[in-house]
C-alpha cells in the first residue's frame, strides 16, 4: 500500500522551515510496510489545495492531510477537503460540547470561531484529541482512505498512535520490514552504479536507494515479508550480492560512519595514532574526535597549516619543502613519521594538498601542483605508505574526499589479507 | 507570479531526510519577488513525477525541478518532463563532449551511461554546470517556465545563480527586495527573542525571521520598495534599533560567519595565530582553514586530545594537570601561551573542556568537572585573558559553542574600546 502526506500551512512555504510531521508519519508508516509516495506543501489556498487533495486521491489509496484544522477563517484543511471529496461538511454537537469542556477546565471561555471545528466531512469518524480542540477525521471509502490530522506535532503523534495506527492495521496486510545501509568509499557514485544496478534491477523486493556525499556513497536496502525473519532474508540476499560485487570497498554494513568503523579498528587492535594535517585544517582530527571514547585510541595531531611549521613542529627537513614542495610524496611521509614519532603511537597519518582556489603556496622546485592533488601518508614502526590521489571539486569538497581517504586507509591496514593481520 | 518546486528522488521520502534544496529556492525565489505556492517531492517513478509536472503546470507559470538527472536507471526527470511537456529528449553532442572533457581532467573514462546526460527537451536550453556532468535545463514556453536542476546541492546553487537568476529576472516585473543578516553571538535565541520582538513585531515590512544554531543566531530583515534605495531604507531602520538593541553581541550584517569576520580582523590588523585545542578536537582549527586565504594569518595548530600530549608538544606543566585537571583555566593558559610561543605568532588560542558524555578523564586533585564546562584563552605578548563557560547540551553542541566563543573572543579583541585598537 502507498500513501501521499499532504501539508498545509504557508508557514511552511517559506525559506526557514520544513514539514517535520511528515517524517514521523513516514517512519510509523514505513513500520507497518506503507510506503509514501509523494509529499506535498500547500499554502492556505483552499481551492490549490482542494485540487492537490483530489489529484492525490486519483493515484494512491491512502492520503493524510496535516495540518489546516485550527478555528480561524486560514484554516481551510476541512473545506477543501469538502471540495475534493465531494462531500458536505455536517456540524456535530457533541464534538462543540467536548471543545467547550476543554476550554472550561483550562477556565476560559470558548471563542464562536471554535465551532467550525465541529463540522465533520459527511461519513467521516472523527479521531479524538486530547491534547487540543480540533479533532482529526478519518474518511474511510472503499479502497480510498482521507485522513484529516492537526499540525502541532504533539496533537498529530498523540492521534495517529491512538486513532490511526489500530485502523490501519486492519486495512493493511501485516508486513514486516528489514533494512541494511551498506556505506561505501572509494568509488565514485556512476561507476559503483554501473557496477550493481545490473544486480539490484532485478529487485523490487528489496527496494534500493543510494545516497552520495563527497567520498562516501550509502546503498540503502529496505526488504518487506510477512515475517521479520521472511524480511530479513530478503534483504540479506540482495545485500551479500551487492557486497560480493563492492569487495572491500564497502566499509559498514549497518551504516556506522568511517570514523567510526577506523575508530572500532584501532580500539580493537590496541593501537594508538596521531594526525598531520595540512590542507584539511583540522577535518581529519575532528572528524576522528567526533565519537565518544576517541580518546582511548586518538593521541592528538598537529595542524601544520604554514610551511615553515611542517619543519618545526614535525621535524620535517627544510631541504624536502625546497626540492619537492609541500604537496609532495616526500613532504607527505615525513610529516607521518614525524607525528608518529613525536607522538610514541602506533601510527602516524598526514594528508597534505592544494584544496585551492589559491595556487600552491610552497611549490619548491619541483613546481606548482595543481589544485586537488592530495597527498597522504600512514606512517607505522615497520613502514610508511604514501597515497598520491588527483580530487575534483571545490575547496570543501577537495578537504572532505582527502579526510575520507586518511580514515579508509587506518581501516585498509586492519583488512584482512592486508598482511598485517 | 508564483512558483512551484519539485524534488524527485525516493531518497527524499524517508523517514530521515527533508529536501534542503527548496528552501535555498525558496529563499532565492522571495528574493526576486516569486512565491512559492507548493512543494512536493516525489520519487523515482516516472509516471507519478510526469503526472505531478503536468499538475503543477496546470496551476503555476513556473516548475521547477530538483534531482533526478544523474546518469542511472532510476534518475528519471528527464523521461518524466519529457511526458508531461509533450516535448522528445533529443542528443546534444556538443554535451556529451564537455561531459567526456571533464572525465578526461580527472584522468577517469566516462561510463557509457553518462550519454543518458546529453539529452535535453526538445527546445529547451542547457544550464551549464561547471561542478557536475548534469547540465540544467531551461524551457522556455510564453507564461510558463520550466526548470531543470541537478540535486545535489553545490551543482544545483551555482547553475541557479548564474544561469537561473539573470533569465528569471527578465521574466519577473521588478520588485525591489533588500536584505540584512545580523548575526549575534553570546545571547540564548529567547532572550534574544524577548529583546528585540518589542521592535520587530511593529514592521510587516520588513520582515523578520530568526534562526539559530548553537552559539549562533541569525536575525533575517527582508524588505520591500518601490526601488532599491527604498527598499534599503525601509531594511536600515528597522536594523539600526535591533542593532543598537544586542549592541556588541552583533558580529556581522551582511551575514558572514564568525570565522570570517575573525580573520578578517586578524588580517588587517597583521596578525597571526595559532590555536591548541583539547575537546574540540580541530574543530575550531577546521572553521579557520575553512576560508580560502587562511594562510595569511593562520599559522597552524595542536590537538592534543591526550592530556600527556599536552606536556609534551607544549610544554604545561604536568604539575598543572596534576594538581587542576586538564579541564582548569590554568591549563587553557598554558595550552595558549604554549602554542604562540612555539607558533612565535601574534595570538594563541585554546579551548580544553568536558565535552561529554564520558566524564572528565584526568580531573587532577582539583575533582572531576561536569560535562559542559569548558576553558577558553587567548594569550598575546602582553597578556593572557581567560574565559571560563559552562555549556549545554550534547557533545556535539558544546563542541560548536566551544568554537564559536573562541572565535568570538579573537573578535572582541579587536573590538573599539577593548583598549587595544
Amino acid at each position: 500500500m502507498t500513501a501521499e502526506i499532504v501539508a498545509v500551512g504557508s508557514e511552511l512555504l517559506g525559506a526557514q522551515r520544513v514539514d517535520t510531521n511528515s517524517l514521523y508519519l513516514t517512519q510509523k508508516l514505513n513500520e507497518i510496510g506503507v510506503e509514501v509516495a509523494a509529499k506535498t506543501v500547500v499554502g492556505d489556498d483552499k481551492a490549490r489545495l482542494a485540487a492537490v487533495i483530489q489529484q492525490a486521491r486519483t493515484r494512491t489509496p491512502l492520503v493524510i492531510l496535516t495540518g489546516g484544522l485550527g478555528p480561524t477563517e486560514d484554516d481551510v484543511t476541512r473545506e477543501a477537503a469538502s471540495a475534493a471529496c465531494g462531500r458536505e461538511l455536517v456540524f456535530h454537537q457533541e464534538i462543540l460540547d467536548g471543545i467547550e469542556a476543554r476550554f472550561r477546565s483550562a477556565r476560559r471561555k470558548m471563542a464562536a470561531i471554535n465551532r467550525r471545528q465541529a463540522f465533520l466531512l459527511a461519513g467521516a469518524e472523527a479521531l479524538a484529541n486530547d491534547r487540543g480542540t480540533a479533532p482529526g477525521q478519518w474518511l474511510g471509502e472503499p479502497a480510498k482512505t482521507l485522513i484529516l490530522l492537526p499540525g502541532p506535532p504533539h496533537e498529530l503523534k498523540a492521534i495517529f498512535e491512538q486513532e490511526c495506527l489500530p485502523r490501519l492495521r486492519r486495512l493493511v496486510p501485516e508486513r514486516h520490514i528489514a533494512t541494511r545501509v551498506l556505506r561505501v568509499t572509494g568509488l565514485p557514485e556512476s561507476d559503483l552504479d554501473q557496477r550493481i544496478a545490473p544486480i539490484y534491477t532485478r529487485y523490487t523486493n528489496p527496494v534500493t536507494t543510494i545516497l552520495a556525499a563527497p567520498g562516501d556513497i550509502q546503498v540503502h536496502l529496505r526488504g518487506q515479508g510477512s515475517s521479520e525473519s521472511e524480511a530479513r532474508v530478503v534483504v540479506e540476499e540482495l545485500s551479500r550480492q551487492v557486497e560480493a560485487e563492492l569487495g572491500d570497498r564497502v566499509y559498514s554494513r549497518e551504516g556506522e560512519s568511517l570514523e567510526e568503523v577506523a575508530g572500532q579498528l584501532l580500539e580493537s587492535h590496541g593501537a594508538t595514532l596521531a594526525v598531520a594535517e595540512s590542507c584539511t585544517g583540522g577535518m581529519l582530527a575532528e572528524r576522528l574526535t567526533a565519537a565518544p571514547g576517541s580518546s582511548k585510541y586518538f593521541l592528538g595531531g598537529w595542524v601544520t597549516y604554514h610551511a615553515e611549521m611542517k619543519v618545526r613542529w614535525l621535524g620535517v627537513d627544510p631541504r624536502t619543502l625546497d626540492s619537492c614542495g609541500v604537496v609532495s610524496a616526500e613532504a607527505a611521509r615525513e610529516m607521518a613519521e614525524g607525528a608518529r614519532r613525536l607522538a610514541a603511537s602506533t601510527l602516524g597519518l598526514s594528508i597534505t594538498g592544494a584544496a585551492g582556489p589559491a595556487p600552491d603556496p610552497h611549490p619548491g622546485a619541483a613546481g606548482p601542483k595543481p589544485v586537488g592533488l592530495v597527498f597522504l601518508a600512514l606512517a607505522s614502526e615497520e613502514d610508511c605508505l604514501v597515497k598520491e590521489r588527483q580530487f575534483l571539486g571545490e575547496r570543501e569538497r577537495i578537504r572532505q574526499q582527502a579526510t575520507q581517504m586518511a580514515l579508509d586507509l587506518i581501516r585498509r591496514r586492519f583488512l584482512p589479507g592486508s598482511g598485517r593481520e
